[in-house]
This record gives C-alpha cells, structure tokens and sequence, in this order.
C-alpha cells in the first residue's frame, strides 16, 4: 500500500518571525516513527488561526511538535505504524489534530489522535475538517454540555470553528445565534443552520440588546466565543441561569471588564480552552468523542466543513495572508500534492 | 415526642431596609406545611452575609421563601411530616439550609434538604453548621473538583465558610493558602489547617506573587473567593493549568478587569455560584453530597464549625451589627430558646 518514508521531505519552514513572506518550503528531516505513534504521508491540511500566530512569534509551539513547521490538522495516509500501535495498518485513510508539523508531506501523530476518514471523502474536505469539528464538539458538547432546546450564541460564525459549530448545534437540537463582521458570512451562517445573527457595532454593542430579543428575554445557555475582548462582557449580559462560556480566541483582545455579579447570582461558567496545547492524553479523548459524535454526520454529509479556497503548500503564505485579512468564510485547505 | 405546633410563632422580621434596627421580634402565622416537606422547629440557626444584604434591601428572597424572615440555615426538631414523605419523624434532630426564613421559632423545609445532626451536637454548633460547610463542600468538591495533593487558595478564610473549607480541604489532603484583613483571621486558620497565608496590601496587591512563592511558581489548582472585586483579577495570575475558581462572594465589589489570555491559555474555569437561589432539587443534590461527605467528619468531630459568638433570637441584631463590622472570625451562631 505505501512507498517507503524518505529521509527528506518538504515542510513549509517559519524561517523567522514575520508575515507569510518568512514562510518558506523547505526540505528538512522527515519525522521520527515513536513506539506509540504513526508517520502519516500528509495528503490535505488546513490553516488556523494559530498558525498565524506562530509565525508572527506570538504562540510558540508546544512541548513536543516541530518548532518551526506549523499545521495542526492532517489527512492522509498511514506510512509506518509504530510497535506498540495496535488496529491501525500502512495505508489506512485517516485524519485527526496535532500540535504542530502538519504543513509538512509526513507527521508523526499519536495513535490516539487517529480517527478513519470516511468513505469518498476527498482529501482537502478531510484536512479541512479535524480541528474545527474537534474544537466545536469539544467546546458546545463535551464542555458545554449542550442539550437539546437550549439556545448557543457562535461569535465569529463565519469561521471554521463557527460554522462547524453551527452544523453541530442544529444537529443537536439547538437554537442558534451568531454574530459575525459582515452580513455576507451571517448570510452563509443561515444556509447552514443559524437562526438569527448580527453584525455587532462598534466594539461589541449590541449584542446582549440583540439575543435577549431573539429569546423573549430569556438569553442563551451557551456560548461559544472565537473573539474575545469586549466581546466577552457585553455577551454575559445575556447569558441564562446556568450558562456556560466557551472562551476559545481572542481575536478583539485579551481583556475585559466582567460583571461578577451576573456570573455569581447566574451561576455562570467562564471556561478557557484551547486545544493545541493538550497532552496526548487528552486529545485522544477528544479525538475519540469526535469519532463517537461527529463522524457518523461527516459519513453521511449531514455535516461539513465549509471550504472557502483550496491552496497547494508551495503557495501555503497565500493562504496565510488571505486568512489574515479577516474576510474569508470557513476554511482554507493546504494540499501536499 | 413533640408538641402541636401553635398558629402564631416568634420570627425575626425586617420591618423595612436598613440597618440592624430594622429587625424586629413578631408574632407571624406559622409556616405551613406542604405535602413534600417538614416543618422544624429551630432550636438554633446562625448568620451570613446574605442576611445582611436581604435586611438592606440589596438581595430579595428568592421564590417560596418568605419575604421578610432571613435565615438560611437551621437546626432543630422536626414537628409535623407532609404526607408524601418517608424516612423522617416527629422529634427527629434535623438540620440543613433553607431559601431563607430560619430566624423564627418554625420553619417550612423540603424533604430533600434534611439531614441529621449527629448525636450529642450541641444546637449551636448544629444550627452553625449547614451553610457554611455545605456551601464550602459544594465549591471545593462537587464544583472543583479538589483532589489529594492540589493547592487551594481560600479568601476571607477567617469566616464561616473560609474556616469550613480549610478543614474540609485538609481532610481531602490539599494543601491550604489564605487571605484574611487581619493577623488574627490568620492565625485562626492556621489553627485549623491553614499552610500558608497573607494580608493583602491595598486592594488585592501581594495576593499572586506570595502564592507563587509557595507554591514554588506552580501556582494554585482551585481558588475559593468569597471577596471579589480586584481579588479575582489578581488571584487568576495565580491559577495553575486547568484551574477552577469558585466565585461565592463579592464583599470587594461587583466588577473586575481579568486577563482573558491566561483564562484560555492555561484553560481555567471561573464560575459564579450560590446556594439561595437553587431549586429543592438542587439543594437536595448538595445536601446528600454532604451527608455522604461531609457527616462522618463532623460527627467524629475532625470536622467543626467555628463559632465567635452565639446570640438569642430577640438580640439578633446585635449579631448583625457584629457581622458587619468585618471583624468576626467563624460563625455568629442564633438560638430560639
């Protein structure tokens, strides 16, 4: 099924901080095979918002990736399967989230952070898909907690995360709400489930006046929050009893001023989380309720990731630059062939 | 066992908001009892803050309880048994917490948030007892998950609460650092499991670098804040990787400016909580939580509550007065006798 792992492969190098002109494909050493891991042949990644930041020097790799190649979801196929591993063969179709090293032609993955691709599903769908369905399901499900009939508040819908959030929370049964900059990526929210939306005013406002319209008064039980900053004090003036706040970017900015008192007499939950810094552990319980929760609707096309471009990683700065201008809706796919 | 349970009954009324002289001794109809529910007859009950802010107009009963009787905790002897319920007796020592309306010779109770005091408490103690450690064991435990090992920090660990979480914190084999206004709240603690503690400077300076210093720069797993204000923004810069801080008081103020990028980065959860205001169900899951938990150790007497001072029902707002001074370490303790 698979060709030997050369000793040399192509990676896209940050070969110092800086805009995607630092960026660089280059040829470097090919991952090493752990006991309890595998090396993928790399067929589709896709961009992310870290991965920006990683470049610029704002968030360093974490323990254990590469830390100069960026990448954090892969697709593609397995290439040498580790002596521990168990169920998993050379050849096998998969895709999952690592820490770092995915915009590269081979990754070294953890077994556990493994999930099969399904059937028919192209390459630069299944790269584009792992860690925005991850992210949200781990956010709205695992740690949200989201039931059916309640309602979830998507800041920044039109992204990757948001709109997989979107896809999710209609397949649970819930109500959805979005805010996003532009009514183009509200309007592309709406084709994939959401309810109602709103393109905030200046900094944050408005929003709270908004929700708390669209839910007779009764605000949101959820809300998931890819922006940050003022974001975060205006949207708990409309969080329900018992809410719960997924922080998961800061895109506006890195701080507010909060109304403890809303958090306390509400019973309010304010959670920070990110994915990319977990432990193997970790993301492999993540991986495996995604596998559980979200696959079945990828298998049958219920549920998407929404791809905005498709770019080959020779032109991998492209793509970095057109995330950066804050206009795309959905993701961008980086393909190795 | 017991006797009839006369129409008319003493009970501490606020007459209008105010300070303690608004309090007054009346003769009210006694409570009635419904069908899933007991009526007690107190034979002692203690002080907390939300009495104070209830007497002041700041913090309304919440539904079903009365309107103008404080009181959220009692012990006592159960008088009259609703006919759904099984398990309990006339004459039975019970306590546990209420909505409010324990400051009065009866009181209505649901089934569900009874437990029984241990044999050879004295009623102070018992009637001291509920709130404090209830709301301690509900936060450090089934909220936060503390485990053997961790580090707690506790603010205002010289009152009620604060005294009831150091013990219960030692007892799971935590390690304990606090924060009180003064050196004797300190000591206090100290003398009843305390590691480490401090007086903050102004405001809340001095509070991170002195748990950092500790805890050898690991920073601390759980915070339980009874204060607030500018102590929740300084406190996060002390909160370890998957930190929970418990927000239960705000005698510091009601607003803070925190740095969002810490929440995400080490994915700390701050959550509001409190107790008044939950459901009989609700009160009931905290009360068998803390029978199963909590009981043992107070009936070997490993775990106590602190008692300052114990005042009659007709002195009660002397307790006020002394509450609100700040200055009490441990619990004002109410009898009815």
């Amino acid at each position: 099924m698979s060709a030997p792992v050369p000793a040399i492969m192509r990676a896209c190098v940050i070969t110092a901080p800086g805009g995607p002109e630092v960026l660089a494909l280059r040829d470097v050493p090919r991952p090493r095979l752990g006991p309890d891991g595998v090396v993928v042949r790399v067929r589709a990644s896709a961009l992310n918002r870290a991965d920006l930041l990683q470049r610029m020097g704002r968030y360093p790799a974490p323990p254990g990736a590469p830390t100069d190649i960026p990448g954090l979801e892969f697709a593609g196929e397995i290439a040498e399967v580790g002596a521990h591993v168990v169920g998993w063969e050379p050849g096998d179709r998969v895709f999952g989230i690592v820490g770092g090293g995915a915009h590269a032609d081979y990754v070294a993955v953890h077994a556990g952070s493994l999930a099969p691709v399904p059937d028919g599903m192209p390459w630069p769908i299944a790269g584009a898909t792992p860690e925005a369905f991850i992210t949200a399901h781990d956010a709205l499900v695992t740690q949200g907690g989201l039931a059916r009939g309640e309602r979830v508040l998507i800041h920044a819908i039109g992204s990757g995360v948001g709109l997989a959030a979107t896809q999710l929370a209609r397949m649970l049964g819930a109500e959805v709400f979005g805010t996003a900059r532009s009514a183009a990526k509200l309007d592309a929210a709406r084709a994939h489930g959401m309810h109602e939306g709103v393109v905030p005013m200046d900094g944050a406002r408005g929003i709270a006046e908004a929700v708390l319209a669209w839910s007779n008064e009764h605000g949101v039980d959820v809300v998931l929050d890819l922006v940050g900053g003022a974001y975060v004090a205006e949207s708990l003036r409309c969080v329900a009893a018992r809410g719960r706040y997924l922080l998961v970017g800061l895109v506006a900015g890195t701080s507010t001023t909060i109304d403890l008192s809303r958090l306390l007499r509400h019973r309010i939950h304010l959670m920070g989380t990110v994915l990319r810094a977990r432990s193997s552990e970790e993301k492999a319980e993540a991986t495996a309720a995604f596998v559980r929760d979200v696959l079945p609707g990828l298998a049958t096309g219920a549920l998407s990731p929404v791809l905005v471009a498709v770019v080959p990683l020779e032109r991998i700065a492209e793509g970095h630059a057109r995330l950066e201008e804050n206009a795309t809706i959905g993701k961008i796919a980086v393909t190795m062939d």
